[in-house]
Protein backbone atom coordinates (compact mmCIF):
# COMPACT_ATOMS: atom_id res chain seq x y z
CA UNK A 1 0.00 0.00 0.00
CA UNK A 2 2.87 2.37 1.69
CA UNK A 3 4.49 2.30 -2.30
CA UNK A 4 1.49 4.12 -3.99
CA UNK A 5 1.27 7.30 -1.64
CA UNK A 6 2.51 10.14 -3.08
CA UNK A 7 4.88 11.65 -0.51
CA UNK A 8 5.49 8.94 1.70
CA UNK A 9 9.15 8.62 2.04
CA UNK A 10 9.54 6.76 5.21
CA UNK A 11 12.64 4.15 5.26
CA UNK A 12 14.29 5.85 2.28
CA UNK A 13 17.07 7.98 1.42
CA UNK A 14 15.27 10.87 1.08
CA UNK A 15 14.30 11.05 4.92
CA UNK A 16 17.38 13.03 6.71
CA UNK A 17 18.62 12.28 10.22
CA UNK A 18 16.48 12.64 13.11
CA UNK A 19 18.39 15.32 15.44
CA UNK A 20 17.72 13.47 18.05
CA UNK A 21 19.26 10.22 19.22
CA UNK A 22 17.63 6.93 20.44
CA UNK A 23 18.83 7.11 23.72
CA UNK A 24 17.16 10.39 24.11
CA UNK A 25 14.60 9.43 22.64
CA UNK A 26 14.05 6.82 25.70
CA UNK A 27 14.14 9.31 28.14
CA UNK A 28 11.09 10.94 26.40
CA UNK A 29 9.23 7.25 26.82
CA UNK A 30 10.04 7.12 30.19
CA UNK A 31 8.74 10.70 30.34
CA UNK A 32 5.12 9.64 29.34
CA UNK A 33 5.21 6.04 31.19
CA UNK A 34 5.68 4.40 27.66
CA UNK A 35 6.81 1.13 28.17
CA UNK A 36 6.36 -2.63 26.43
CA UNK A 37 2.57 -3.23 27.03
CA UNK A 38 2.45 0.19 24.93
CA UNK A 39 3.91 -1.84 22.25
CA UNK A 40 2.11 -4.86 22.51
CA UNK A 41 -1.47 -2.84 23.07
CA UNK A 42 -0.37 -0.38 19.73
CA UNK A 43 -0.19 -3.95 17.81
CA UNK A 44 -3.39 -5.12 18.86
CA UNK A 45 -4.91 -1.99 17.64
CA UNK A 46 -3.48 -2.51 14.45
CA UNK A 47 -5.55 -5.25 13.88
CA UNK A 48 -8.60 -3.39 15.15
CA UNK A 49 -7.70 -0.19 12.97
CA UNK A 50 -6.41 -1.98 9.87
CA UNK A 51 -9.92 -2.17 8.00
CA UNK A 52 -11.46 1.42 9.50
CA UNK A 53 -8.58 3.47 7.99
CA UNK A 54 -11.21 4.93 6.04
CA UNK A 55 -14.21 5.51 8.51
CA UNK A 56 -11.53 6.96 10.70
CA UNK A 57 -10.26 9.64 8.71
CA UNK A 58 -13.95 10.37 7.87
CA UNK A 59 -14.08 11.60 11.46
CA UNK A 60 -11.22 13.59 11.82
CA UNK A 61 -11.18 15.14 8.49
CA UNK A 62 -15.28 16.06 9.50
CA UNK A 63 -13.75 17.68 12.50
CA UNK A 64 -11.11 20.01 10.67
CA UNK A 65 -13.46 20.81 7.85
CA UNK A 66 -15.65 22.36 10.24
CA UNK A 67 -12.96 24.23 12.34
CA UNK A 68 -11.82 27.44 9.62
CA UNK A 69 -8.92 27.46 11.90
CA UNK A 70 -7.46 24.37 10.84
CA UNK A 71 -8.92 23.84 7.61
CA UNK A 72 -6.96 27.15 6.84
CA UNK A 73 -3.45 24.84 6.70
CA UNK A 74 -5.54 23.19 3.54
CA UNK A 75 -6.91 25.89 2.27
CA UNK A 76 -5.30 28.32 -0.69
CA UNK A 77 -2.91 30.79 1.05
CA UNK A 78 -4.75 33.74 -0.70
CA UNK A 79 -8.09 32.94 -1.69
CA UNK A 80 -8.72 30.81 1.33
CA UNK A 81 -10.20 27.91 -0.77
CA UNK A 82 -9.88 24.49 0.20
CA UNK A 83 -7.60 22.24 -1.80
CA UNK A 84 -9.04 19.25 -2.08
CA UNK A 85 -6.34 17.57 -4.17
CA UNK A 86 -4.11 18.45 -1.04
CA UNK A 87 -6.44 17.31 1.22
CA UNK A 88 -6.74 14.29 -0.58
CA UNK A 89 -3.18 13.24 -1.11
CA UNK A 90 -2.49 14.48 2.76
CA UNK A 91 -5.42 11.83 3.66
CA UNK A 92 -3.13 8.89 2.08
CA UNK A 93 -0.68 9.74 3.70
CA UNK A 94 -2.54 10.19 7.19
CA UNK A 95 -4.05 6.89 6.96
CA UNK A 96 -0.68 5.60 6.65
CA UNK A 97 0.48 7.10 10.25
CA UNK A 98 -2.61 5.03 11.68
CA UNK A 99 -1.29 1.67 10.46
CA UNK A 100 2.36 3.08 11.40
CA UNK A 101 1.47 4.52 14.84
CA UNK A 102 0.12 0.93 15.43
CA UNK A 103 3.00 -0.94 13.97
CA UNK A 104 5.01 0.28 16.48
CA UNK A 105 8.00 0.02 15.25
CA UNK A 106 9.85 2.75 16.92
CA UNK A 107 13.24 2.54 15.72
CA UNK A 108 15.74 4.93 14.06
CA UNK A 109 13.94 4.83 10.80
CA UNK A 110 10.53 6.20 12.36
CA UNK A 111 12.55 8.39 14.44
CA UNK A 112 14.09 10.04 11.24
CA UNK A 113 10.40 10.33 9.89
CA UNK A 114 8.55 11.81 12.58
CA UNK A 115 11.58 14.62 12.18
CA UNK A 116 10.29 14.94 8.64
CA UNK A 117 6.88 14.80 9.53
CA UNK A 118 7.30 17.77 11.61
CA UNK A 119 9.41 19.80 9.20
CA UNK A 120 6.63 19.64 6.88
CA UNK A 121 4.21 21.51 9.13
CA UNK A 122 6.14 23.90 10.07
CA UNK A 123 7.65 26.93 7.82
CA UNK A 124 10.75 24.64 6.96
CA UNK A 125 8.99 22.60 4.21
CA UNK A 126 5.29 22.73 4.18
CA UNK A 127 3.46 22.45 1.68
CA UNK A 128 7.20 21.83 -0.82
CA UNK A 129 6.21 17.39 -0.89
CA UNK A 130 2.92 18.57 -2.89
CA UNK A 131 3.68 21.62 -4.50
CA UNK A 132 0.24 22.99 -2.40
CA UNK A 133 -0.21 27.00 -2.41
CA UNK A 134 -1.95 26.51 0.76
CA UNK A 135 -0.55 28.82 4.25
CA UNK A 136 2.72 29.03 5.44
CA UNK A 137 2.81 26.79 8.34
CA UNK A 138 0.67 25.12 11.01
CA UNK A 139 0.86 26.90 13.63
CA UNK A 140 2.07 25.54 16.96
CA UNK A 141 -0.79 26.55 18.57
CA UNK A 142 -2.87 23.95 17.34
CA UNK A 143 -0.52 20.92 17.46
CA UNK A 144 -0.76 19.96 21.22
CA UNK A 145 -4.42 20.65 21.37
CA UNK A 146 -5.66 18.21 18.23
CA UNK A 147 -3.87 15.28 20.53
CA UNK A 148 -7.48 15.14 22.50
CA UNK A 149 -9.78 14.88 19.15
CA UNK A 150 -7.38 12.19 17.41
CA UNK A 151 -7.18 10.16 20.28
CA UNK A 152 -10.65 10.59 21.65
CA UNK A 153 -12.29 9.88 18.88
CA UNK A 154 -10.51 6.45 17.88
CA UNK A 155 -11.52 4.85 21.16
CA UNK A 156 -15.32 4.05 19.61
CA UNK A 157 -13.13 2.39 16.98
CA UNK A 158 -11.24 0.40 19.04
CA UNK A 159 -13.97 -1.16 21.25
CA UNK A 160 -15.43 -1.99 17.42
CA UNK A 161 -14.02 -5.84 17.30
CA UNK A 162 -15.37 -6.57 20.77
CA UNK A 163 -12.22 -6.73 22.98
CA UNK A 164 -12.91 -6.28 26.44
CA UNK A 165 -13.20 -2.91 28.43
CA UNK A 166 -9.66 -3.09 29.90
CA UNK A 167 -7.68 -3.75 26.51
CA UNK A 168 -9.88 -1.19 25.13
CA UNK A 169 -9.01 1.40 27.81
CA UNK A 170 -4.88 0.12 27.30
CA UNK A 171 -5.24 0.56 23.55
CA UNK A 172 -6.40 4.00 24.15
CA UNK A 173 -3.74 4.89 26.58
CA UNK A 174 -0.96 3.08 24.45
CA UNK A 175 -1.87 5.58 21.56
CA UNK A 176 -2.27 8.85 23.97
CA UNK A 177 1.22 8.16 24.85
CA UNK A 178 2.31 7.33 21.28
CA UNK A 179 0.55 10.98 20.12
CA UNK A 180 1.94 12.76 23.07
CA UNK A 181 5.53 11.80 21.64
CA UNK A 182 5.10 11.92 17.99
CA UNK A 183 4.05 15.70 18.44
CA UNK A 184 6.95 16.68 20.59
CA UNK A 185 8.91 15.02 18.00
CA UNK A 186 6.99 17.27 15.24
CA UNK A 187 7.67 20.43 17.21
CA UNK A 188 11.54 20.35 17.24
CA UNK A 189 12.01 22.21 14.31
CA UNK A 190 9.61 24.89 15.88
CA UNK A 191 11.51 25.30 19.01
CA UNK A 192 14.50 27.77 19.34
CA UNK A 193 17.91 26.51 19.44
CA UNK A 194 19.04 25.27 22.72
CA UNK A 195 15.29 24.82 24.21
CA UNK A 196 14.22 21.30 22.79
CA UNK B 1 -4.03 29.92 50.97
CA UNK B 2 -2.32 31.21 48.14
CA UNK B 3 -1.19 34.28 50.11
CA UNK B 4 1.14 32.74 51.80
CA UNK B 5 3.06 31.02 48.75
CA UNK B 6 6.38 32.36 47.61
CA UNK B 7 6.58 33.15 44.40
CA UNK B 8 2.68 32.46 43.64
CA UNK B 9 1.60 36.13 41.64
CA UNK B 10 -1.24 34.79 40.01
CA UNK B 11 -3.73 37.85 39.29
CA UNK B 12 -0.90 40.42 40.66
CA UNK B 13 0.75 42.98 38.51
CA UNK B 14 4.18 41.58 38.67
CA UNK B 15 2.36 38.99 35.75
CA UNK B 16 3.20 40.44 32.31
CA UNK B 17 0.28 40.35 29.87
CA UNK B 18 -0.02 36.93 27.72
CA UNK B 19 1.53 37.48 24.09
CA UNK B 20 -2.12 35.83 23.11
CA UNK B 21 -5.90 37.11 22.93
CA UNK B 22 -8.70 35.34 24.34
CA UNK B 23 -10.05 35.23 21.12
CA UNK B 24 -6.91 33.14 19.95
CA UNK B 25 -7.27 31.23 23.09
CA UNK B 26 -10.81 30.30 21.86
CA UNK B 27 -9.69 28.72 18.96
CA UNK B 28 -7.31 26.75 21.13
CA UNK B 29 -10.15 25.23 23.23
CA UNK B 30 -12.19 24.46 19.56
CA UNK B 31 -9.03 22.61 18.93
CA UNK B 32 -9.22 20.46 21.87
CA UNK B 33 -12.76 20.22 22.10
CA UNK B 34 -12.71 22.10 24.92
CA UNK B 35 -16.41 23.68 26.25
CA UNK B 36 -18.84 24.64 29.06
CA UNK B 37 -19.44 21.21 29.99
CA UNK B 38 -15.28 20.83 30.92
CA UNK B 39 -15.69 23.73 33.16
CA UNK B 40 -18.49 21.97 34.80
CA UNK B 41 -16.31 18.86 35.54
CA UNK B 42 -13.46 20.76 36.48
CA UNK B 43 -14.98 22.40 39.10
CA UNK B 44 -16.82 19.36 39.92
CA UNK B 45 -13.02 17.99 40.67
CA UNK B 46 -12.09 21.31 42.56
CA UNK B 47 -14.57 19.79 45.43
CA UNK B 48 -13.14 16.14 44.88
CA UNK B 49 -9.55 17.32 44.69
CA UNK B 50 -9.41 20.20 47.49
CA UNK B 51 -8.19 18.11 50.28
CA UNK B 52 -6.26 15.72 48.26
CA UNK B 53 -3.57 18.04 46.92
CA UNK B 54 -0.40 16.76 49.18
CA UNK B 55 -1.19 12.95 48.36
CA UNK B 56 -1.56 13.86 44.78
CA UNK B 57 1.97 15.54 45.44
CA UNK B 58 3.39 12.72 46.88
CA UNK B 59 2.95 10.62 43.39
CA UNK B 60 3.86 13.53 41.26
CA UNK B 61 7.00 14.07 43.56
CA UNK B 62 7.79 10.22 43.63
CA UNK B 63 7.98 10.15 39.97
CA UNK B 64 9.79 12.65 39.70
CA UNK B 65 12.33 11.71 42.41
CA UNK B 66 12.57 8.13 40.54
CA UNK B 67 13.87 9.43 37.24
CA UNK B 68 16.68 11.33 37.07
CA UNK B 69 16.11 13.09 33.47
CA UNK B 70 13.24 14.81 35.14
CA UNK B 71 14.66 15.50 38.57
CA UNK B 72 17.20 17.24 37.12
CA UNK B 73 15.20 20.37 36.75
CA UNK B 74 15.40 20.35 40.75
CA UNK B 75 18.52 19.60 41.26
CA UNK B 76 22.31 21.58 41.61
CA UNK B 77 23.50 22.63 38.24
CA UNK B 78 27.00 21.87 39.02
CA UNK B 79 27.02 18.99 41.46
CA UNK B 80 23.44 17.40 40.40
CA UNK B 81 22.32 17.06 44.14
CA UNK B 82 18.89 17.64 44.11
CA UNK B 83 17.81 21.17 46.08
CA UNK B 84 15.05 20.35 49.07
CA UNK B 85 14.33 23.86 49.41
CA UNK B 86 13.59 24.62 45.67
CA UNK B 87 11.71 21.55 45.48
CA UNK B 88 9.70 22.23 48.90
CA UNK B 89 8.49 25.74 47.38
CA UNK B 90 7.90 25.05 43.83
CA UNK B 91 5.74 22.07 45.37
CA UNK B 92 3.42 24.52 47.01
CA UNK B 93 2.73 26.32 43.58
CA UNK B 94 2.42 22.88 42.27
CA UNK B 95 -0.83 22.62 44.68
CA UNK B 96 -1.89 26.02 43.81
CA UNK B 97 -1.97 24.80 40.32
CA UNK B 98 -4.22 22.07 40.88
CA UNK B 99 -6.87 24.05 42.72
CA UNK B 100 -6.06 26.65 39.75
CA UNK B 101 -6.92 24.34 37.24
CA UNK B 102 -9.89 23.08 39.00
CA UNK B 103 -11.53 26.10 39.48
CA UNK B 104 -11.52 26.79 35.73
CA UNK B 105 -11.65 30.44 36.21
CA UNK B 106 -9.99 30.88 32.35
CA UNK B 107 -10.10 34.63 31.72
CA UNK B 108 -7.25 37.32 31.39
CA UNK B 109 -5.74 36.89 34.67
CA UNK B 110 -5.24 33.36 34.60
CA UNK B 111 -3.89 33.52 30.52
CA UNK B 112 -1.33 36.26 31.71
CA UNK B 113 -0.31 33.27 34.96
CA UNK B 114 -0.09 30.40 32.28
CA UNK B 115 2.45 33.00 30.03
CA UNK B 116 4.81 33.65 33.28
CA UNK B 117 4.51 29.63 34.42
CA UNK B 118 6.26 29.02 30.69
CA UNK B 119 8.91 31.94 30.92
CA UNK B 120 9.81 30.33 34.25
CA UNK B 121 10.46 27.02 32.61
CA UNK B 122 12.12 28.26 30.01
CA UNK B 123 15.71 29.44 30.01
CA UNK B 124 13.92 32.99 30.14
CA UNK B 125 13.30 33.21 33.64
CA UNK B 126 14.12 29.51 35.25
CA UNK B 127 15.19 29.78 38.71
CA UNK B 128 14.70 33.50 39.16
CA UNK B 129 11.71 32.71 40.54
CA UNK B 130 13.38 31.14 43.78
CA UNK B 131 17.05 31.93 43.15
CA UNK B 132 17.57 28.30 42.47
CA UNK B 133 20.95 27.31 41.52
CA UNK B 134 19.77 24.59 39.33
CA UNK B 135 19.89 24.00 35.32
CA UNK B 136 19.14 25.84 32.92
CA UNK B 137 15.70 25.15 31.60
CA UNK B 138 13.22 22.76 31.61
CA UNK B 139 13.90 21.09 28.14
CA UNK B 140 11.01 21.32 25.78
CA UNK B 141 10.95 17.36 25.09
CA UNK B 142 9.47 16.23 28.72
CA UNK B 143 7.05 18.87 28.87
CA UNK B 144 4.41 17.27 26.39
CA UNK B 145 5.05 13.64 27.59
CA UNK B 146 4.31 14.66 31.02
CA UNK B 147 0.98 15.24 30.08
CA UNK B 148 0.04 11.72 30.33
CA UNK B 149 1.59 10.66 34.00
CA UNK B 150 0.27 14.01 35.77
CA UNK B 151 -3.18 13.14 34.28
CA UNK B 152 -3.82 9.37 34.74
CA UNK B 153 -2.13 9.42 38.04
CA UNK B 154 -4.66 11.88 39.23
CA UNK B 155 -7.82 9.69 37.88
CA UNK B 156 -7.59 7.50 41.17
CA UNK B 157 -8.07 11.09 43.32
CA UNK B 158 -11.38 12.04 41.33
CA UNK B 159 -12.91 8.53 41.97
CA UNK B 160 -12.42 8.39 45.41
CA UNK B 161 -15.33 11.02 46.34
CA UNK B 162 -17.48 8.04 45.28
CA UNK B 163 -18.58 9.80 41.59
CA UNK B 164 -20.08 7.61 38.81
CA UNK B 165 -17.99 6.40 36.36
CA UNK B 166 -19.18 8.65 33.76
CA UNK B 167 -18.47 11.52 36.08
CA UNK B 168 -15.24 10.43 36.68
CA UNK B 169 -14.57 9.86 32.86
CA UNK B 170 -15.55 13.55 32.44
CA UNK B 171 -13.26 15.19 34.88
CA UNK B 172 -10.37 13.58 33.85
CA UNK B 173 -11.08 14.24 30.25
CA UNK B 174 -11.27 17.77 31.34
CA UNK B 175 -8.01 18.12 33.04
CA UNK B 176 -6.45 16.23 29.90
CA UNK B 177 -7.78 19.11 27.84
CA UNK B 178 -6.97 21.63 30.22
CA UNK B 179 -3.63 20.48 30.53
CA UNK B 180 -2.81 20.36 26.98
CA UNK B 181 -3.62 24.14 26.66
CA UNK B 182 -1.84 24.74 29.61
CA UNK B 183 1.24 23.00 28.35
CA UNK B 184 0.67 24.70 24.36
CA UNK B 185 0.38 28.00 26.61
CA UNK B 186 3.75 27.53 28.21
CA UNK B 187 5.39 26.40 25.09
CA UNK B 188 5.32 29.61 23.57
CA UNK B 189 8.34 31.37 25.18
CA UNK B 190 9.96 28.14 23.96
CA UNK B 191 9.10 28.75 20.16
CA UNK B 192 10.44 30.30 17.46
CA UNK B 193 8.92 33.69 16.15
CA UNK B 194 6.15 33.37 14.15
CA UNK B 195 6.05 30.11 14.52
CA UNK B 196 3.35 29.69 17.19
Amino acid sequence: MSQSIPGYTFGTTAVARSPLSLAEFELMKKSVLFGDDDIRYLRMSHEVLQDQVEPILDVWYGFVGANPHLLASFSHKASGEPLGPYLQVVRMRFGQWILDTANAEYGQAWLDYQHEIGLRHDRARKNRTDDAPSTDIVPFRYLVPLIFPITFTLKPFLAKKGHPAEDVEKMHAAWVKSVLLQVTLWSQPYVKEGRF
